[in-house]
């Protein structure tokens, strides 16, 4: 059989079906990794290596003769005939097709989002997303006259968690290491915008949660700004939806994703986000032994509406459709997919954190969140290994406070081009700035 | 006063005039971080990731004052004015000034080696490196006939440490994780071939210590080539100096260096491998307050010999310099530079190691020397969080074995072009494989 995609919900069902010897099992993905996507802004904002959430898919099946992993990018899924087709032509099929094939940022036809904007969704946005703020502290201190020109204004789109964690990470991040290691900034002339076009930061949490990120957010010296979002981005500025110009060249796109162009690809029912409709039992209907699962799959919830795209639902949807898959084998009747909700979760910068834990969603917040936070990500890590290195730099990160993996890449810091805004917008962008009115 | 480079000798001096706090120091990089150059093998072989090997510049003076540190690219050094230019129009200069550059590759003008091979000299040399050696394990994975056209070839050029460790490590590489994480390939397809226009390997040890390297080498299936060079290499095949035409996709450059290019354009007495003349104080002639330390300078032996380029003559002689500057500052004698040679080791793979160590250089070989190679670099690593997370990194891979941060990046497997070396070499390739003569 065969499994498109090792994220959450790929990596979840390949890792049950290992134990299954009688299962052959083809695990693809266009990485050689499992990217661990909750911590991706931690590498954005150097509180971990790259190394610490990427963790090589082959490593995952040490001894597994029953797994085969292949490096392929997959263009084309054939539910007929149970078969998918990478860029490069090459074809797999099986008795059982699992399609985990994950979700991309959505820009929402949002103009310059997609060329100017780092969105926040794989390790290699981390790592650019990265290399631009380092080069940004690098450049801004030695020629503070970039400062004037946005240099240090960070803009976030969207309050949901990727948003909140991005705006307090940066924060903490200006906060912590420019006064430490940046002689010449002053960590005051730093902006960081955290826009979102509702009334509220997190929105599935309660009143009480959404005091508790405000009132932290606030003190980190995030401006947070609702009811507002991006209605453009260039190379040198944002415009805002209420028509300000921000000067800045670090726009972190937290604004929503959509399912992976596979789906649409390849002509099959969608719903909401471009998200395949599946049957229950998380089964294509009209076909036999296709299943879709986690970011890509719009999978009904308890209540008539669809899940969310979150990790947890992604590693569950996959783990049953793996059992599902078995039942199949075994002639025994597959079982309607069946959410266990553990809770929701953000961190929201260094020590805070906000948790709704269990199905009744009862909140905490502050450290004893923070430590829910560290416990339910360690518990979705899939190595071992990668488990332990990022707890030795979590530990060391808030033992030093300043010593961070601020590996930058050399040429992503020189692709920073000053020249390339109009002077009219530059010089219109310090009036226009919201932070100034 | 002005430090241009981050390296051993420019990090060293940087640090020795941190504890000074009369003494202001800029030290410019190209870089922002340290990289800790005799570990680039363990990241180009999966065994560390990237950030167990570069350290913040930045982070290495917490607190202290008297140090900046800047990011930028040093074109032009003016001995006369004390005064360096960045490439991008900036100048700094000082009432001392140490140009510790560095080195970089030396091709020896072979045509193809600048273009095809990969040196092994900076970080991102090791990614590159690494991400080529995946990518081949991957596409031979999913197409062996890629394999009779040279994909798990190896032609690693140079016998000194470099191309030892490299040629080891690589072996081990594909003794434990092809086995353990390529189920469709056959680890006794790959050649690991390792080049030396020289009689021995590692020449500056001894006969016995020769021969212990040579069994080593050929327990792990490493093919040595003594009086072989290369003499060209294209994107899909190496020629070697006996004309045998070899076809590989992965020729690993570890056939020399010379002084950075700022020593040629500088227009000063250069010796040896265009390396800067410097008097035994470390200062140049007919100039004042100008020192030149590490591989960038030729710095006499206690013989009238010139010291090895080396990270332990690095790292002393920018110490050294440091303390000629503040004599300077203090209006004292400066010293002539006493080298204290503690030793030459290389690791030859997992648990095998040479080492030669003190004045005498007692030669001692196998667990014992691995331990004191850990201890010695342990020693010239400059960061503590760096030297924790690399033995973490060590220790783990020592009980995994399989264990490595084997982070591919994606866009650099694809930039492998099978069409682009010709047909007639491609087939040709098979036949003159000194391999099979």
């Amino acid at each position: 059989m065969v499994i498109v995609g090792g994220g959450f919900a790929g990596l979840g069902c390949a890792q049950r079906l290992a134990d299954h010897e009688d299962v052959a099992v083809t695990l693809i993905d266009r990485n050689n990794h499992h990217q661990f996507q909750p911590l991706l802004y931690q590498v954005a904002t150097s509180q971990l290596a790259p190394a610490d959430v990427a963790h090589s898919l082959r490593g995952v099946f040490p001894g597994k003769e029953n797994v085969d992993v292949k490096l392929a990018d997959i263009a084309a899924v054939d539910p007929a005939s149970r078969s998918v087709t990478s860029t490069d032509g090459e074809q797999w099929s099986g008795d059982a097709l699992v399609v985990a094939a994950g979700s991309q940022p959505n820009f929402f036809g949002t103009p310059g989002a997609a060329e100017h904007s780092f969105p926040l969704y794989s390790l290699d946005d981390a790592t650019r997303l990265r290399s631009r703020i380092l080069g940004l502290l690098e450049q801004a201190d030695r020629d503070p006259t970039l400062i004037d020109r946005g240099a240090l204004n960070f803009v976030i789109v969207g309050g949901g968690p990727t948003g909140v964690e991005v705006a307090g990470a940066i924060a903490d991040m200006i906060a912590v290491t420019v006064p430490a290691e940046y002689r010449d900034l002053d960590a005051s002339t730093a902006h960081i915008y955290l826009l979102d076009y509702g009334d509220e930061l997190l929105k599935p949490f309660s009143d009480k949660a959404h005091d508790y990120v405000a009132k932290v957010l606030a003190d980190k010296g995030v401006e947070v700004r609702l009811g507002t979002g991006v209605k453009e981005v260039a190379s040198g500025h944002a415009v805002l939806s209420d028509g300000a110009v921000l000067p800045t060249r670090c726009v972190v796109w937290g604004g929503g994703i959509k399912a992976a162009p596979v789906a649409a690809d390849c002509d099959l029912a969608q719903g909401r986000g471009g998200r395949i409709d599946v049957s229950p039992d998380l089964t294509l209907a009209d076909s036999r032994g296709v299943y879709v699962v986690g970011d890509v799959a719009n999978i009904p919830g308890p209540d008539g509406t669809s899940l969310p795209q979150l990790g947890s639902v992604a590693l569950q949807s996959g783990i049953w459709a793996a059992d599902n898959i078995v039942a199949d084998f075994r002639g025994k009747p597959r079982k309607p997919f069946a959410y266990r909700d553990k809770g929701i979760m953000a961190m929201i910068g260094r020590g805070a954190a906000i948790a709704a834990v269990g199905k009744r969603h009862h909140e905490i917040h502050g450290e004893l969140a923070h430590m829910a936070w560290l416990g339910v990500h360690a518990e979705l890590m899939t190595g071992t290994r990668a488990r332990i290195e990022a707890f030795v730099d979590w530990a060391w990160d808030g033992f030093t406070r300043t010593g961070g993996p601020h590996v930058l890449d050399r040429t992503a810091a020189a692709a920073i081009d000053w020249d390339d805004d109009n002077e009219a917008v530059a010089g219109a962008a310090r009036a226009g700035d919201p932070a100034s009115r």
